[in-house]
């Protein structure tokens, strides 16, 4: 596969999908083929479960688990292999590490079954480069509050973030067991996440984040502003 | 758990909703506490997956598979283990057998990995007794497709039949491989599973089921017509 694999990952609030967008616009400004996706979501089945999820019906933590895996599954097939095959650069807001950090140190859920899910799901392909916006969780949730607050039409993306909409409810100490989650795969897998403080202004985490991606770009398009 | 959990499989066409459905009024007049329940479906997470699954959107092998093991997962949850706490007898119109059928032996997925799933989403609870209600494939889907052009109220069942719907565009050795999976399984289970001739008349086939069923049924409740 010829594409490069990035995923922006972290808690509520701490300007994934802000960031997301601008390094999108910022690689389709440089004339590099790029596509961004959400999860779940971004194909027929991911945009049905998610409004599923939005909800407020009730579904246990594993069939909330195996519903994340099946959106993961579909977007794989659908979307993230055939760009990657063409060479494209897709950008994930969320991926495979928000289930582990959400259902299984969030939920409790055992981390060796979302681990064999994950691999299921994904056919072993993960992200060539993991950004972790790394936020106070109260912090986080002043901001993902806010939000909510403004009209959905004044936000970059139309719908809602399915982890506001679903887990904003959940006690502070389930936000910091998800923070925790999140730094340990950090942790864990040093050459391929890397961690960026989410609490400075949108422009300087911007230019945290490209200086952190330019390293896996392909060499061949030219950088934005370039 | 002090109840007893039957399920009924078999390809399309073979009676299962039927003969689920006789069997159920037949516990009732015998003083029965027990519900008939059907997958995917049952729960409001289940139903909403079926709607998905009966229409043509696109769904990858594994997401297929991901999404049937939620429903059961939930319906596990929420319906079946309650209800056999309670002493209940529950009868399910498709279960995990039809994952392995379908999934497994119909669209090539790694059988392993079906039998790790149908584990976690079932934790390892199956049914007392499996009623395979066998019949040859072609036979099968005539008897699907003259039921398919019935108006449906005139049916037992008010929503589509998930497999009719889906899998009926399937080549017939897709029915075959299907069917050759249920006797597999039902080779590989001889106490739980039960096979029926399902070319019988509806009278017969009910007669032969309720010959299986009654070793099973807790003694202390009453016969119907005894």
């Amino acid at each position: 596969m010829s594409g490069v694999f990035i995923a922006f990952e972290g808690g509520e609030g701490a300007g994934k999908s802000t960031q997301a967008s601008i390094l999108h616009d910022a690689l389709q400004r440089g004339g590099y083929c790029t596509e961004l996706l959400r999860e779940p979501g971004s194909t027929n089945l991911g945009d049905y479960l998610r409004e599923y999820l939005i909800g407020e019906q009730p579904v246990s933590p594993l069939a909330e688990l195996l519903l994340f895996e099946a959106s993961r599954a579909q977007l794989m097939t659908e979307r993230i292999e055939p760009l990657l095959n063409n060479g494209a650069v897709v950008i994930a807001d969320r991926f495979a590490g928000s289930t582990i950090a959400y259902q299984g140190y969030g939920r409790g859920v055992d981390l060796d079954r979302i681990g064999w899910l994950n691999d299921l799901a994904t056919g072993g392909l993960y992200p060539d480069l993991t950004i972790l916006l790394d936020i106070d969780p109260p912090e986080g949730l002043k901001r993902a509050n806010r939000r909510k607050q403004e009209p959905r039409q004044q936000l970059r993306l139309p719908l809602g973030d399915i982890t506001t909409d679903r887990f904003e409810g959940e006690a502070t100490n389930f936000h910091y067991r998800v923070s925790h989650g999140f730094l340990q795969q950090a942790a864990a897998n040093p050459g391929a996440w890397h961690v960026i403080e989410g609490n400075g202004s949108i422009d300087d985490v911007a230019a945290a984040v490209w200086a952190a991606v330019c390293p896996v770009l392909p060499a061949r398009a030219v950088a934005p502003g370039g």
